[in-house]
């Protein structure tokens, strides 16, 4: 697919996925192979006990940028496991996840991903996370 | 710190967490080295586009079980790293995530956690996680 | 397969393994789940700077455990991923890891290794593990 | 620390590492932020049941690419823990493991490696890796 043709199928995945939609996760861009989302910040939900945004919305976004881009390549798809490094306290009003595929087999893909806080407009790298996520259906021939 | 003296704190960890209160979480149990936190499954917001609750939900539940189960043993705590295996689809009403402390340093406690989902009142395992917690403060001698 | 006869097909494995064999690699035992290995330590060849037990012969041990844990449910396998936290300097004559089957599916096994150093008789934990272990042929029905 | 002022020191320390040296690691670069390894493949000792490199060579690389990149900027480290992804195959002659610091803070420096084999002297990625490398001593001021 083209990179046309894969934003509105994700767009269409995260009007699917009610977690997605409710943190208000847009896609910036998507192309086979990689994927950016954007996340707004809110204080009253997002925040953990010392006034950061919580690791578990890091996770969403480390998680999310690897599965996209793990579907940009693969169709439908599933994480199987993830490893999330948290670098640097969550702190801004946007959070920006950027997915890259490593490798894709006819199993599964392997995938990275990076999030970035952006904070009075300058971004700052708060994680770095590798996944491996599952292909639902075997790839076509 | 004794069990009757963690829960308390520990509540009020909670109730300083936006994203922990939001979810509902709830301290089943906790003792010098361990805890158990219950989260009720809510569609309209944790799912994801199969109808499964969603990932990040897990990950918060084991996430927080290792940093509860260190700063059991720690006081104030932040997740330096985890890995998540994600081990069946979660269905149910009930994620209930169990964690404890594996050993604990000077700088740090290394933890694992058990995520179950408890559906018509059968718990499944649905992941389980290794986590490295990071103590804000030196222990005391 | 019995334990009786896991144990001969896994030493034949061992025996084709030329790493596992140059380390001196032993079954303790294994069984459907599960297999407990040892190494003898040799410090002019395992060693790192600091006079400890390498992290990559504990990396052995663990990722064996773990796919030797998951080969007596699924047969031929190969390791995808594996997550070690090293908690303790590796000290002593002998290594001895522990691996146990977490999940098995249709694609892959998750599983869970210890591994303890066996110094002046008594065992000290050294390092813990998450491994996902791919099966090379599909289960039979 | 210069590059010109790094690599003897790199070099120092595999000379007091028995199983790197026992590999036959070699420096290829090394600057603040980054190190290049090569490693010799002896099948004979190498090996897995399948003909292919060893995983836990594979890992070996993997993690003293990150280790010695953590070092070049933090002096003294041991590996507190790591997950590596087996991307393909090891096949080849020759093993290159390339490591860079992503974050480096006062306690630990989290790092990233990528590890190729060389066969007929074409470069394949066999695994990614990310790492948490602990500081013995605090930085300097």
């Amino acid at each position: 697919m083209t990179d046309q043709e894969l934003k509105p199928v994700l767009e269409d995945v995260i009007a699917r996925t009610p977690f997605a939609r409710f943190l208000g996760t847009k896609v910036i861009s998507i192309h086979p192979g990689g994927c950016e989302l954007s996340i707004p910040v809110r204080p009253d939900v997002m925040h953990q006990h010392h006034g950061f945004i919580h690791g578990a919305i890091i996770g969403f976004a480390a998680d999310s940028a690897c599965a996209w881009a793990a579907g940009s390549v693969a169709g439908d798809v599933v994480t199987s496991e993830y490893k999330l490094n948290l670098l640097a306290p969550g702190v801004g009003q946007e959070i920006i996840g950027r997915g890259k595929v490593i490798k894709a087999t006819a199993r599964s893909v392997v995938t990275q991903a990076e999030v970035y806080c952006v904070h009075e407009g300058k971004e700052k790298l708060v994680a770095i996370a590798l996944a491996t996520i599952a292909r639902v259906e075997p790839p076509k021939r």
